[in-house]
């Protein structure tokens, strides 16, 4: 099964392929994943080894403005910096795209703007994507539903197929070879309450991308073998905490999924931590400010900078111990 | 099985029980585990899930002098300060005397002096323990052979069972009820160019007893299920190094070990993170020294410090990145 196989299937039953518009334009917010996405079955189409469950960011993410343009090669502008194609960013876009030009050799312009730091932990390449096919979706006419536009988001970057939607969104496994139902739903449950803060303790780029180190987790680490099971786990607690709103239980699963992922990367080798020393110092600190009564929990995924977890009563509290935390809520999903 | 049985069986079956001499004494090293003991199957009698191996520390560990007095409390007193017997220290130490007090009033006096950090993650239990049931062996001349002391060193601390060697000692995990084949055993591998650098980061008392950690990483983390069998394999790779006297592979295997044994504690709940921020500074040096060339791999118990494994050919090298290093090189166990 390759990628443009899934495209076409896609693209051939379920739309039809217009003619393009002048441009196409869509925004997709960013997601936090409270059960990770951590180990792929397969790695052509990006199907995962378990479910997970994010929440996403309201207004944090990316817009995409995408055009036709006659040139030799695409133009991708992102946050007003043209990126060299020949980086393995320029060329991983690049070959994303090839799935969906109507002939080999048309090129396109790309301007994305994100407003979050890129390659950093904070799932910037899931934003990326989903605005991405979004954007074409809008171009071209497709009229695709979210959840094939999901799978096709999919396609790009795993996580991608959670930042279709704002809520709460679950990503099934799913078992057919082909991808079809693996892919995000988004869970009718409404928290507006619920914040994510940002701490942001190193915007750098990461040395080592969440692709390659959950390569080598699944490839190294023994203890990665008891993941799904956790996984398993967690995903039903979660559920039951949204739908009975108990925070603390959220809060609880959240972080200890997110440690369970750390500490597969942690016994894999070569290992991979990708906690710095300040990451540390802030898990002693959520943990201080826990202990002293205020409910506040913390996730972490594949880079140094902590997101915490609390609800807006808190808020205020948690500022005065972390006075530069980004807050981020959720926005409400749109009523169909 | 309690505890009095095992001392019976093997003070009744082993040795026979003289009059005290004036006082008995013993020096123990402290050991560092190469592969770890975490994990309990036995509370009451300290039988481990996993076997363990490790190498003894040279001249750093504890000397105990003990002798019988007539009084209405035992006297301890370890770096020249009086211990209150009322602390948990003092209450573990008093409940393990009274396995071998030939009536229920013969009261000691203690005395021990160990150049180790205590209760800093460096085995000042496993050393202690050991050095007072030989200091206890030599007091009533029992003549017991090491692996029996071995089993009674257990009943105070698991990892006291490896301090009654110089050299690499295995811990069998053993099979029996009654704890009789779960002992130290004396590898035959000699390795006096290795080198255990102790670089100590924080020389407080630990926050949470590894006693503690370990109960609650058995009891709650699912990563934990696949701890066996990581130890299987490393304990045959650990063996295989030290046959083939190769230095890489021994280190690989040592830090992937004790990085799997954080990665069990971490996906706890509540979490056990014992690293502090300097920690995975260290780490990061340790890595950056490696990546340009110099073998060295480091080990971390249940404390902040770590422990850098290399050769004496690299010992400058290392010297000059980790100025502070307390260097141990291994004794070679005395010729019989």
């Amino acid at each position: 099964m390759k990628k443009i196989d899934v495209v076409e299937q896609i693209l051939n039953h379920h739309s039809n392929r217009g003619p393009a518009k002048e441009f196409g334009q869509a925004f997709a917010p960013t997601n936090i994943a409270l059960c990770k996405y951590w180990g792929k079955r397969n790695h052509e189409i990006n199907l995962p080894i378990t479910a997970s469950l994010s929440m996403s960011l309201g207004d944090k993410g990316a817009h995409t403005l995408i055009r036709e343009i006659t040139a030799e090669n695409d133009q991708i502008i992102l946050n007003k910096q043209k990126i060299n194609l020949t980086t393995d960013f320029g060329q991983r876009l690049g070959v994303y795209l090839d799935l969906f030009r109507p002939h080999p050799k048309q090129r396109y312009q790309i301007e994305t703007e994100m407003n979050i730091p890129v390659a950093a932990g904070l799932a910037s390449s899931a934003c990326g994507f989903a605005a991405l096919i979004l954007a074409l979706n809008d171009l071209y006419g497709w009229q695709l539903e979210p959840t094939a536009l999901s799978i096709l988001a999919r396609l790009g970057s795993g996580s991608a197929a959670r930042s279709l939607w704002q809520g709460f969104v679950e990503w099934r496994r799913g078992d057919a070879e082909d991808g079809m139902d693996s892919h995000g739903v988004l869970l009718p449950e409404q928290w507006p309450e619920l914040r994510i803060g940002l701490h942001l303790l190193n915007k750098g780029q990461k040395p080592l991308s969440s692709r390659e180190a959950m390569r080598r987790t699944v490839q190294t680490s023994r203890l990665y073998s008891a993941w799904p099971s956790q996984v398993e786990e967690d995903m039903n607690s979660l559920k039951q905490a949204l739908a009975a709103k108990d925070f603390y239980h959220l809060g609880q699963v959240a972080e200890a999924n997110a440690l369970a992922m750390h500490a597969t990367m942690m016994s894999a080798w070569p290992p991979v931590i990708y906690s710095q020393p300040e990451t540390i110092a802030a898990m002693q600190v959520v943990w201080r400010v826990r202990a002293e009564g205020v409910n506040v929990f913390f996730t972490q995924d594949a880079g140094p900078n902590l997101k915490l977890l609390f609800l807006e009563a808190n808020q205020a509290a948690i500022q005065s111990v972390f006075p530069d935390l980004q807050i981020c809520r959720p926005l409400l999903p749109p009523h169909k």
